[in-house]
């Protein structure tokens, strides 16, 4: 089931729960699938060898922690790591490097590689390329430039490869939305649903968003209305008749997309909003629960449900049309209509010990396993 | 919510529960939404006066009991009948005749009526036209003729405007098979089910159909064998591992469409041996239960779950598509592509009291609510 590759010939040298630092490089590894609070461990290895042609050895300046990065590490996810094998002599098993995005700088590249130069910036465009670690080397079409002269900060290019186009590709793929249009999203504060919210209302399409109750919502539902939401609720205001009806006035009846990350009931109540002829694409179950609709909302009300997966896009897509979706989404961030999610920065430095950082990884994953991690993480490897 | 038409002049004189059979047509009707069993009677009128201009008298030859019928009695289909008034100086409230469905003899055609003669067969393309009567009154622009030339029997042509076109639309709406593709149904003994397994293999295409457990499955599978079906299972099979791996094998794992008139666990497991790209069409819920499917396979296996409605189908498209469909499923049916489904004849004579024929009735939907009846019932009104 898992594809083996060599990630650089330099992790031979991997020395998992070294005390002694004499690396300069880390990574954030499994061995096993599981609970990442559990099989995640920090490993120390060398600085790379020069890279081979047509590869390029870049430097990660911040890789994100997203969801989907935990459901890889418990192998619940249907694409797999591709292990790191050949890394000692006393290595037993494949070792997997945690994270699928994140933004790294070019450090030098081989021979017949054209358009990478030292300094720049680039994106993983391969899936689960590894990302959370300091160095690695990778094949030259695995990524695609970030020109600086976008003026992106480091968090805003370490986020947009996958949260951005989910949103921008939802908004635009499954229904011709036009200005004044409706739509209804659930997890309304997930990184997905900030940049939903910010897109749409860049293109005049209005947003009604439903988060869980919380003792914070007033500061949650002011924080996106700031950001362009035309309207947050809570999944509770859904069993409220007269909230329903002001719903239904608001948007005269005409949801015309609806977006899940979540399933569940909460799902179930979302639909019924959605007007005749409309589409609901689901992203995410964080619920964990099955997506529950009555056979009356297909049959009578014309609705079509979908799934979309960033991942496939990248998988099935042309190079030209990657490059253009990041630039879209690097235009709408330099442009002020899209800002990085709130989001916090780890630093997994090599001045601690692999001890100390890997419990530090863990008490991260830990929490967000709890759900009580508000902000998205970015992971800075510091030497 | 109810629209209220007059029937006819004639209806005046409905005359429910009369003992003394004085008039020559008779109806099964309805004055409040409830059980069948409960809230039909069968009620005399006399026959229709003359013909007002761009209107047909018809008479009924056969009309089809379809289970959605039973669901308009019962109030829970979106579409209402429309109901007739002035029924008669003591009718307090509004009455509606019940049936959808049915195979009609022209009588007498009003002036400006082109194209339609005495003795002419037609069929109806309104909804809920209220077919279950002698004798009606109708807008020209509201049947299509049936040539006699055609060949096709009273039963072929009564059931022809609802189960073929679904079964034929479900086919080719959603995704484009080519023979030697897979196709999976549940509920596959419906009216809908046998039609699309003789639709689909007059096509090439193959069906994996699945039935309930029973005691007479194997004559049940024999029967849908003949009718062309690739392989008949029950829903308990889906539980057996090898079961579910010689269906993988057999269908090579590409399985393009899932028909669905059933919703609820057997859906469920169904589904999940749907192919990557796959569509999942609802058409009916005859467990009741929501149509409930793990997010994973929106998400990764990138299925579509539509709905289809024939109704809708009449409702949105041109009377020119409406008469080549007739056309369509016609020549199916006296090429031997296309049978009628399995039925059974039930009189309503007005030999027998309306106190008789409405105790027969409420018979025939108590044994349909219980599931009971594995044949599709034609109404035969006789003077």
């Amino acid at each position: 089931m898992f594809k083996s590759v060599r990630f650089s010939a330099a992790l031979h040298y991997f020395k998992p729960f070294s005390t002694v630092t004499t690396s300069t490089n880390r990574a954030i590894v499994y061995a096993r699938n599981g609970d990442p609070a559990d099989v995640l461990r920090v490993v120390d290895y060398p600085t790379l060898p020069p890279p081979e042609p047509h590869t390029v050895n870049v430097r990660f300046l911040l890789s994100p922690i997203n969801p989907a990065d935990v459901n890889v590490v418990e192998g619940i996810y249907p694409v797999k790591a591709e292990s790191v094998t050949n890394l000692s002599s006393t290595q037993e098993k494949p070792i997997f490097v945690g994270g699928n995005e994140g933004l790294a700088e070019v450090v030098k590249t081989g021979d017949g590689v054209a358009g990478l130069h030292e300094g720049d910036w680039v994106v993983m465009t391969r899936q689960q390329a590894g990302t959370w670690c300091s160095e690695r080397n990778v094949q030259m079409e695995d990524v695609l430039k970030i020109p600086k002269k976008q003026g992106l900060t480091e968090a805003e290019a370490a986020t947009i490869t996958v949260n951005p186009p989910t949103a921008y590709n939802m908004l635009h793929e499954f229904v011709s939305l036009r200005p004044g249009d409706w739509l209804v999203q659930n997890g309304a504060n997930s990184a997905v649903g900030q940049a939903v919210i910010q897109i749409a209302a860049s293109e005049g399409i209005k947003t009604l968003n439903f988060v869980r109750n919380r003792d914070d919502f007033g500061a949650l539902r002011e924080y996106l209305l700031e950001l362009g939401a035309s309207d947050v609720m809570t999944y509770d205001d859904l069993s409220d008749k007269s909230k329903v009806e002001c719903i239904r006035a608001m948007t005269t009846g005409n949801i015309r997309l609806g977006l899940n990350c979540v399933g569940g009931r909460e799902t179930a109540v979302m639909a019924r909003l959605l007007g005749e002829d409309s589409h609901l694409v689901s992203y995410g179950a964080m619920s964990k629960q099955p997506l529950s609709l009555s056979s009356s909302l297909f049959i009578f009300r014309n609705i079509t449900a979908h799934g979309f997966w960033q991942s496939r896009w990248y998988r099935d897509r042309p190079r030209d049309e990657k490059e253009t979706m990041m630039h879209k989404m690097a235009q709408l961030i330099s442009g002020k209509k899209l800002a990085a999610p709130a989001h916090e920065i780890v630093t997994i430095s090599t001045r601690e010990s692999c001890e100390q950082t890997t419990n530090k990884v863990n008490s991260i994953f830990t929490q967000l396993s709890g759900g009580r991690y508000g902000k998205k993480i970015l992971l800075k490897f510091r030497s």
